[in-house]
């Protein structure tokens, strides 16, 4: 439904994740990873990761594994986060997202972010559950990302 | 609990929300509002502002609320949040964010994402329902922001 | 779309709602109520109303608001509920759904559920946030409720 | 932190679930299972389990998992949902639920709920994330179940 190649191009044309420098680490089967370096840009007042760079990763995220059931033209509906342990200290956030349930038109996915340590050791900071639906064309009322 | 200069000093300490842009535009009784300007590197490939902004907004704007009842040492735990049209022309964004319920160490906050365009008028783009904590501290299992 | 006859029939026809009792006691403009009389087979082990009480509260009052804006074929894709204070001590549970959002094919509505008190005093016990979607008819892969 | 006869004592105090048939079928390691067998008073007005039903099963099933992290003395805080399929044909639904972080005062675990037919297939009709925290005892401010 989205090869890694045409992931890719989908995530350089997003300016934003352009501006949060994230890479598409992984898209095949039902899995797909988003790969975030750690930067001080990118934190809150506590030194950690701020939770809206964590929700960014959990919506797209979730929205790469959705695609992989419906497609690319397609944008996510909602979701929900749960932050488990801060995220302060480490070399790179991984999201981790898998398909769970996709019909014709709409998608479930559920997504893990964990910071990974310069020596390789994962925590899980944050867990995410999402929708995604197939874009509609051509009208004004429909859902977006 | 939390006044609008300690609540702008806090956004100021946010490395990644002066990244953004984002201003704290009100906080009394129990709502808080914060704005950003659109601009084009806030967007996805479609040309909507990012999924991951208004994300970043709803989680910022729901701690903000939650510390109007339990003061400002606090940590958000958790949201979700529903994106309901495109926010895609517009002049600037506006997270309204209410205080649903604050206990000792618990508050829930529900908020609304609208952008508002040139003329003023207001689309509401994304709703959002959120949980925040006491921060705990001294400890390594605390919950995060 | 939806008007406060056929939204009893609907109910009724609700073989779980009838054996927990809820009623339908608003539907008009962007609003929908339910309400449950307090019985104690609808407790836990704590004597505090089920929080699966709640969350059928939540799901059935914001499908009903939803279907002010899509009509009433429709259905449930998910939702995420916060407890925020015990059900414990009162005479009824009145679910206050209203609509935030209608599109074509997606609306989206938030919830508060209180505990109505012998003297009619109300307190909040949750809030939800939710989303409906027109029923897919002959397929097999429809989203459900 | 909670083994299975203490679970199946808790599960058997709560009427609403004897109510519903709801059984304990596993809890060990970091997960937690709900049986429950399919009546036709559980279903709506499409012949479907209700989703206030399939609600009460992620409720509770996250609840358990989170026990398995934080000890049997804690109340849910709030849930997501999100329905992926119609829970109509079959001999029972199972929840399955799985800790996915527990801290000193907070769990967050998941849940799949399936439905499984005569002949033991099991079809996902829904998928949820949950928080748990340990119960403030003392105090009318706490969150509930």
């Amino acid at each position: 439904m989205l090869d890694f190649e045409a992931g890719r191009t989908v995530l350089d044309a997003q300016p934003f994740s352009r501006m949060l420098g994230a890479r598409l680490t992984r898209l095949d089967g039902d899995r797909a990873t988003l790969t975030l370096d750690v930067r001080d840009d990118l934190r809150q007042q506590y030194g950690y990761i701020h939770g809206g760079v964590l929700s960014y990763l959990a919506d797209n995220a979730l929205t790469y594994a959705a695609a992989l059931g419906l497609g690319p033209d397609i944008i996510t509906s909602g979701f929900s986060i749960e932050y488990v342990a801060p995220a302060k200290d480490g070399r790179e956030l991984q999201a981790d997202a898998v398909l769970v349930h996709a019909g014709r038109t709409k998608a479930v996915a559920r997504c893990e972010i964990s910071m990974v340590s310069d020596d390789g050791t994962r925590r899980v900071v944050a867990t995410a559950l999402g929708t995604s639906m197939v874009r509609n064309r051509g009208t004004t009322t429909a859902v977006q990302h």
